[in-house]
């Protein structure tokens, strides 16, 4: 048995977390912390959990002074604010896993430009490693500190991973259009997530300019040995939960579907999370599973390659994924706590 | 061509309104104002009208010196904000249409009671008119005030109203079981209203204190004679408009089903707006329409007649009745400007 | 391990029973039935358990061969469907739990007034038992033969139940106003279920006519010692899964909403799967658990309670009960495999 | 006043097409006939129309009878059935607008390899007019025949016109990342718009074959003055109406974004029913409405520029569409009847 702490565990993230590490066999909460919801009962915040989870939410400074019993400190903050409380969680040898975007862009500048602050914790950056367990395995094993990808990513570097390697394509010509439930949205009210302004309807946002590209484009770049830069595309669409990424991809030279299909089950062969499908993914195959769904469509016609990836955003996008990483970086059974699918409708 | 003044235009109600008055043939809108988005261009607030409504938001003191241009005012405000400028309106002879629950209940102490506020301007409830039209259309075009009803009321009474003239139930057995639309529940952010919260899922909610029990009582009481008590539970479900009423009473003697029918259709005969029909209504039949339907059954086992009715909450239930109540104060075809229907899906 | 077999696996019921048992650690799948998927991969049918499900579906026919492999048999068929076999697997000591309505009905002439057939098999009614843990648990415990009850009567008894044991209340007057999303309509394409026709809309259906009616006045009687007659009156509601029982009853005397509480409290004190809230229940609370959520409000106005029942209609309505059906009839944890719960969102 | 006659009207086309009509002031609806509903009032079909809609549905042998009666016929028939009708009524100087896409493709070789069947009518192909007013109003003037565009191409023809006319792209890098809403797949019972199939998830379908590709491919190939292929990828996402197409194209050379807008601007002036829009679309805004709203970005860090459309796809991707070819045929207003908007939510 290890012990976690979450700071925090209100935001539908945080709430997905606490709920896979409490039915986590080898994890004993001891304590979560909320900023909008300090000392209520977290059964009153989440009334499904009535009977199940006893737990009060604390506040931020008497989290700080509980660092001392934990092992491991998992974030679901928003990014930007949990530099102070990491800096000292690592240096009382407490593990570190951040849902935020603090510490995924290794390169302060380019943090700086997308997330319009200076890095204020430099020095930690080159030590952190970025969770995505397909890719990263072996450093996470190792890691104090994970900076958890983001939703979009994930889908999206597991979609083209495989075929970035591969020397087949034409790496300049990546279009990521991505649709995502509004439970990415975040829990906050705001006039964007109410529920008539959404329901029945279906736009794009931040087009251009999501920081997510930065990330995406990080991971491509590092998998290719060379900078690239790709167009990402998110989209809201009604529905609570799951990503669908469509990515587009010039092939340089003709290659059968057939054989790109054995590139991704080669490249994925030992990884339980990812399912390589030949129907085209759906994401309410996915829902409520760590699970990622790849699916792949040669164009002959236009030369492109279609490669479409599902996602829960809210397991493999950030809680399941988080616990992934928890799980290889405290030996674990990496699917430990995490076998849990959609049972859909 | 009358000329209009509309306060509160960019809630979901007053958007509805602004729009229907839009289309009137025999309006001119002069004003509008919103307390959040006052000098912002109308379109920017809801771009669905860019190139239609080129019209910009004006404060309340602003809208308060129009009013010597107009012949009526609209107030979409919430309940408790509007008795001031009132006032003022019908001081200068403007007449008044008041969407908010201000002047719905004759009784003050009634009010009190349920709105936890001394009624300002008593003395102006005397003369105020319940914009009912199926029920009091002669009180309806001599007003000056006319308080227009809430949209589960406007549902409820139409659904009891011939039942409870006619002798033949028990009236202290009525229990109206409500199901509304996420838009009534307003269009300023709240927990209660974020899409994740509202979607895929059901709840009742201020279950024997909604404020529309007082306004429901108040017009069976009327209609009967004498003072009633009725069970009132509203429920949200996840849709964005409609509301479905689901009426119990039970009957004192045996009643069959076809003289119900008769007795409705004959209550209802020159009511362009209800629709009595043989087949249970369901919202999509009158969603975005003025319509109200009704459906009766009767339940031989129980004793009970079973009465369902459904409308539009924005329309039937808030601004297409303030509209058809602006017909009738002004002398105009009382359909003017309302006759649009639903074209779903 | 115990060795079950499922017929009718492919419907929605059936799909949610195939995987709470395939999660179960006492259980062993020996085969699974379908009229309209035979022979093909379950994982083609339900692509989401795709490497997780490997199994392929039968036909009835194989079925009754297979029948002396197994311990229990699970039927997830449409009524009517299911005589032949159930009785060839009693005759060779298979139990059965049948999740459709065919052996929930005792009296058969009630069975034939609301279904509208002569029940074939009359003899094997008197010792089937009504599936209902909350009532029946030592009668469950020695059952060959279970009827699984439907999802509507789990709700409405449940709520009812410790208030008709009291005698407080006047229960001629009982009314229950429930509410379901579409799953209860089945997976089988119909107009009434089409995406279009049933989204954004609400509509009320089965009028005075449902044949759940029959099960919950048996179980109310019979709880209450003598023959009750009840309105039960079911809806339609834009989302997958999740009922909401709204349930009116009449007050003979006063009783505080505390005392009904306690109440409440006492009668399901053992039962697991039972939660009093003093919230009112929202189905997402409950969603994807067998849990069923109750609250209770009395209306001094009127001397009517209220009382509000929540459950997933695809799990405590019908594969979840079953599971803890058979987990009482083999002497297993009752909770095994169901302690899974909603995250919402 | 003209007579016109419908076939297939109660289809969701259909539907929208008649409550058009039988909106417009210049229009008398003579007959409507209907494969599943010959012999019904349309108001048991649709009861919404209850009270305004009295006509009954004929069978098409009695619709053929009626041609001599008509002026123009519409037709929102399945591609290939409409065949020997079309020929008919065009043989008695029946104007005829078809909903289907039996006349689209000029082709009739190119029809044949995505349509499967070899065409049966070629000599009326070359008289048949693409009903894309904005593109083709004098020819439409004109027509005879008039093959109404599809919802697709619709949106994705309306986005990159103005953009294919300038020699400012790279047009072999159309991509076409369209999101359509479930009334698309129509209204005929099959598993995949089963309301608990279709609800929150998102799918692609016909990746890769979608026959709409080829009516898109033929008109801008027409614009470019050469053959063109692009890579069209549809999407459907849970809600009843709305097509919004994500639209990518490499650039040749740098433009800024206020080029493009006034290129976008220049090209559409006259055009009552295109909005270049600064915000970037959302379906919600044109729902109900026969408006195509574009809005356009510049990426500036991938040299791609990205255009947004939004139509209802049951309007101006059909129905609405149909009405504004007839106006423009019969020399009528070209918005009349076709001036209503989305009224959100």
């Amino acid at each position: 048995m290890i012990k976690v702490g979450i700071v925090g565990a209100t935001g539908y993230a945080g709430q997905q977390l606490l709920w896979l590490l409490f039915n986590h066999s080898k994890i004993d909460v001891c304590f979560l912390s909320s900023y909008n919801y300090a000392n209520s009962a977290y059964s009153q915040v989440y009334p499904q959990y009535n009977t199940f989870i006893n737990k009060y939410c604390i506040d931020m400074q008497t989290a700080e002074k509980k660092l001392p019993m934990i092992d491991v400190l998992f974030s679901a903050l928003p990014h930007g604010k949990f530099f102070p409380i990491i800096e000292k969680a690592l240096n009382q040898g407490v593990k570190v896993i951040d849902l935020s975007a603090d510490f995924r862009i290794k390169d302060s500048n380019v943090f700086k430009k997308w997330y319009q602050i200076e890095h204020p914790k430099k020095y930690l950056l080159k030590n952190s490693v970025y969770g995505l367990p397909e890719l990263y395995k072996e450093k996470i094993r190792k890691a104090k500190l994970v900076a958890n990808p983001g939703c979009y990513p994930t889908a999206s570097i597991l979609a083209l991973a495989p075929l970035v390697n591969s020397q087949l394509v034409d790496l300049s010509s990546i279009i990521i259009d991505a649709k995502s439930g509004i439970s990415g949205a975040g829990r906050k009210p705001k006039l964007s997530n109410v529920f008539s302004e959404c329901n029945e309807s279906i736009r794009a946002y931040s087009v251009t300019c999501h920081r997510h590209t930065a990330e995406i484009e990080q991971e491509i770049s590092n998998l290719y040995g060379d900078k690239i830069n790709l167009s990402f595309i998110p989209h809201l669409i009604p529905m609570n939960r799951g990503i669908l990424a469509t990515c587009y991809v010039t092939l340089k030279k003709n290659i059968s579907e057939e054989s790109l299909y054995s590139l991704y089950e080669d490249f994925y062969r030992d990884e339980y999370f990812v399912r390589i499908t030949s129907k085209l993914p759906e994401t309410k195959w996915v829902k409520r599973s760590n699970l990622c769904d790849i699916g792949i469509r040669v164009d002959k016609r236009t030369s492109k390659v279609l490669i479409i990836s599902a996602i829960d955003n809210l397991i493999k996008g950030a809680a399941g994924q988080a616990v992934q990483n928890m799980n290889i970086m405290f030996g674990f059974e990496e699917t430990e706590g995490l076998k849990l699918i959609s049972i859909t409708p």
